[in-house]
């Protein structure tokens, strides 16, 4: 297991990491990390290596895109001091661009996502001990679906940072095409964005196993 | 305009219908046709033609399939003694095979669907002077689309029962892919199913448009 | 069609024209442009010509009259940057002096409410493409009751800054008159000021109708 | 004063006799007695009569027209075994062949309207000391106009039944009418019918006056 | 009628004022007098004096005690400039001495009392064209009773601040004593404080009697 | 102390004894006992004898009179076989002769109360193995006050039905009555006979007197 | 693993497993299925066989003992039809004990216990596939506790009939001994019995474990 | 009984002093004292004492910390002048670090307490005539346990600090392990810290036999 005694993990990203934690702590009682994948993994860590103490922390914010991550950078990551630190975002990036194509200020296109996206990563490097990026995702099975066709060259600038800053990487549209073989979208999310505890769980499953957790320990 | 003066013209459907719609008799004041393309039609044909009188009467109930509205066409159909009545049916019927794949209770197969269909079409023919079908949905453009595909399957079969009995026939499905064509599906419906004021709309002015509406008189 | 591809097309008024929209943006997803005839003719651009791409914002304030508007023009119009500008205003400027005739403060006399909204249209002329300048109106169809009377008066001030400066005008009196012949104002408006689904389509019809909408495209 | 010590007066009628009154029982603390033209009367007669020790109950229930009134009589007047008897029904048999035009099942026309009032006072004349006949009304000066003057002919049937049984009787159009010269009807009800608390005081005054009520005293 | 055509009549005073008025105007639309004595008097005097134009505000605030007056003096009465102003003040004065006795700060001992009172109608007579002072009261038949009887000793201050400056004068125990020799206390306020409909109609009665109301004009 | 081991101990009464208190059980987790004196008899029991088990029921019932007692006397009394019966009940019985003087039904004068008290008090006696009876009172310390001298009569039924049948009596009039010379009623209770926290721990206090209780055990 | 294509798996309990699961049905849309343990297993079986379609149904109810469950036995069990049938039960039944312990009738001892759970047992045993038998819990590291202790006694009762019987056996108190070594007891639970994310997910990977579940596949 | 005429006793803690008091102030009408232990003896001693008139004031706020205590001294104690201060903190202290073991910035040490707790003490002793410090607790039985076991360390610190400054001096956890040989700490509190009515009528009845109350006065 990659993760050390006593270290920091923190989320951060959009609603699919919020997920209704607590303002504006998101840690600690009273189920303040939420219901979604980052509460999944921690109750893993918890009850499977207590012993570790792991600390998690959830900044996520519903309807975030990489702007918005960058505009509260300082606060929300540099001063936490995570030891780990985990960042999915872009989904609102695309989007608004295909729910609402006619209000551009709310879209943020590939050149200035990949920019920002970057820019934080490289900003943030040299602080925390281990990275992972996380692609952003549309439950699409369909290659071809506009929307989907545009997520996934998104998840591709996430690779290529990934692999040019050599974090961990996590390609969460992947995990989903799995699923969608046997399942059809609707059984995980009805507007394809933000799952059912199905979703959730297999974004959940795929961290643990990239981080090589023990199921069975 | 093929509405004459005093005439009840009735719909009968699922939540797309429903809309928030008064219960349980869905006409009269405080805007009791709820909120949907009912509530459109009837804000044309009264501030248009307010010299026919034509009374308008919502029946839709969420989550319903052809099943349920057999169950109550006595009391919400015949008792109602429409002289127009409208059918939207189907969505649900096929949606539960897709978003609740392993709870068949609550599948509603085609061959069950045209056999109730087109028995509650036969037994309210004479009754009424005019049946309205119109067809199931999914706001998806690719055709190969595992749900869309069903949907247009069952599409087909009210086509042929309106064939058969010489109904007025409402292809909605073609209504929403001409407006696909340049809108991704989010922007009328994050769940491809219930649509917005544009979704809405589109609903209404097809129907509007097959009935003969003079939007300019 | 007069709007053209990517145009803003931006609504200020009272209560009329607010309908409950968000605040403070006015436009976007979650039903964002209200429940009155801006979301009707917004539904009908988006799902008629998807393709033009028309943006459309409500900044209709319940309760305000011409007064009101002026105090928020800068942030509401200017900072907006649309291409069209409609303004629909003054109801509230005649209701006051009759539903509450002993607090003058609330009144906006005829002089006022001239000079201000001549004052308005002269100052966006020439940052707008297109103005269009919408009468108040009261549900009333005799011409002779007090309030109606005065009414009256407020929209030929309209008319008269229409016609000076060459902008559309929408007289929504008129289309109302028309209608009141076969309904009585009760069937659009309880208090002949809000009008019900049918009230804010006749606005909504009555607007597309001048700007050339194609509603059989 | 015509009310002598100990009598019980019930007061029935639609929602301007209701007015949030308790349900079931219509009288006792806690603001049983709703907040209208009830209220005041009551109020006066304890305060200023209150050896008298009136007993007052309201048994009006909001959207009644006289045929839901002689659905309930049995209940709601016979059983309470009132002194005195205060009618005012008839607004909604009215009004909704003018809001609602084309739902003809929730119009009373004049026929009914005057056949079913008066077998009810007829039935009661021999149980009740005393009868009080109040008109419907509508708030509108404009004699010619449709509602008000369809409203002066219901409130004709009621002089009419009146004089026959030799009931009091008051004319609320009338006293409405002699206010309306200094104020518009929006003044007192935006919707012409559901009085603010100067609307209500009104009626409350001229039943007090009618009765020989000291004001002074 | 001493009131005279287009007066502003202000009330400033505590919870038995307030009852729930709108803040901060106390004016206008939607029940803004409140539900209490104010709103009565406003209904008779707009029902029955429609043609004198007289404006009533109600600036009363629950809890307040004549050094909260104060405070607020300058914005409620003067920024106001009201013809008539009617202050009943010092409930709360003396309440607090009785049911939070062991909280000294929260009561306001008789000089305090007077010199503040008497401090507000000097510097008030100038300023306003009639100033009618209604004494506090408590609903208490028994003039021994130990919060009655200092109750009174406030009204007597009172009734020695108005003979002083020639103002109006209302002694509202007074009338409240002539009732409650038919009713019990309880019958009127539980609390002996707080009026129900008979209680407030009582002050309002009594207000109107005083300044030459004509109740049936 | 008389209460033994494991005895069940029920209260009956009205809303003092009532409290909020779980329905329709009456015992048990989350407050279930309210928050008046029974509350604070039981805390005080489990916390200074927890060997011996007591378990004590709350059967009050806001409203209650004591015809209201006797028509669920069956169920919430003899099928729950207590061991010791707390009956206090009156207050309504007087209170509504004095707030609502004209709605007869509404009160039980004192004929009736003996009877109906008595009763009960012969029917249950062999039954349970100690009776209490706590008289009603009104927290009012003038003894002439027409009320209080009311309610002093019906206490004094039932000091009179507790001689005769030997049960233990508890005066709770005379408890108020030594408070209220050096606290005002209103210090207690605005209503005089809602008590607050301080008005409840003397009737607990009084009671645990009464029966023994060991306050530094 | 050991669950086959298109089985239903039943569970059924108290409030560890109702955890606001939908009532009735306890499957479905919306998180029918609550937020416990049953809804963790649930999307792990969803998300990682898709293909075998296992269908999840959730009987909890908060607060029910074996007798309640009893009671519902043919309803929630047996028309149901499962293939597999797991039960946790024992919680309430040990825990009215102690914190209610003057209020037998919410007790069942040991052998009331032992006796209803076997009689279901072999009720069950030849009309579902599996049965899976989970033991209550404490969330208490000390043996010696009253209450562990006591827990303790029923498990075995569950692992004797478990063994009698042959089926599936969960050791849930066993899962919580292992964590409590390094983890105290109110990092998983306040009250040492509802569990938080952290507890449920234990339960849950417990049972997952046990019957095969392939994490990685 | 120590506590003098017109003294003022302030009270500051946790959420155990909290218990839903009133904000700011912590005293006044309403149930301002909160349903805690300070309510309970406030009733006490007015029902008692009502001659001495004793001002009590809470100031606990939930979830408090010494820390936080320290945070708000000067306004919260200082600025309140009491004549008595008691002060029971350290159940935050000291849980966090159990329920939240990972998360050390919410923990608070035991030379932190300390050290915070008696500087508190230094200052404050010259202002007050007396201070009683309560000890912290945990309802558990086992001395043994790991939380009971640290809760009883910081106990002994407040003991070493009332002993050093001769304060008053009340052994909570002494209290409950009183009680807890009869009852099962989930009788008095499920999550052992949070007390029903029985552990709070505990403190309050250990704090006034502290003091010298007379139960029997």
């Amino acid at each position: 297991m990659k993760l050390e005694k006593n270290q920091k993990l923190l989320f951060i990203g959009d609603s699919v990491t919020d997920c209704d934690r607590a303002k504006p702590e998101g840690e600690g009682l009273f189920q303040a990390l939420g219901t979604g994948y980052v509460a999944i993994i921690d109750a893993f860590l918890q009850s499977t290596y207590p012993e570790l103490g792991i600390r998690v922390v959830n900044k996520g914010i519903s309807g975030n895109n990489v702007t918005d991550l960058k505009a509260r950078w300082q606060e929300d990551v540099f001063d936490q001091k995570p030891d780990w630190l985990v960042i999915m975002i872009g989904i609102n990036d695309v989007w608004r661009q295909f729910d609402s194509p006619f209000i551009p200020d709310r879209h943020v296109y590939i050149d200035e996502y990949e920019k920002t996206f970057r820019e934080l990563v490289e900003q943030t490097q040299s602080k925390a001990k281990q990275l992972v990026l996380m692609t952003p995702y549309y439950i699409e099975p369909n290659p071809n679906d506009a929307m989907r066709h545009k997520m996934d060259q998104y998840g591709k600038v996430v690779k290529q940072i990934a692999d040019e800053h050599h974090t961990l990487f996590i390609d969460t549209q992947e995990a989903f095409n799995t699923v969608t073989k046997d399942l059809y979208p609707a059984a995980i999310a009805w507007d394809r964005v933000h799952p059912n505890h199905t979703g959730h769980t297999l974004l959940a499953k795929t961290f643990l196993n990239e981080i090589g957790f023990d199921w069975r320990k």
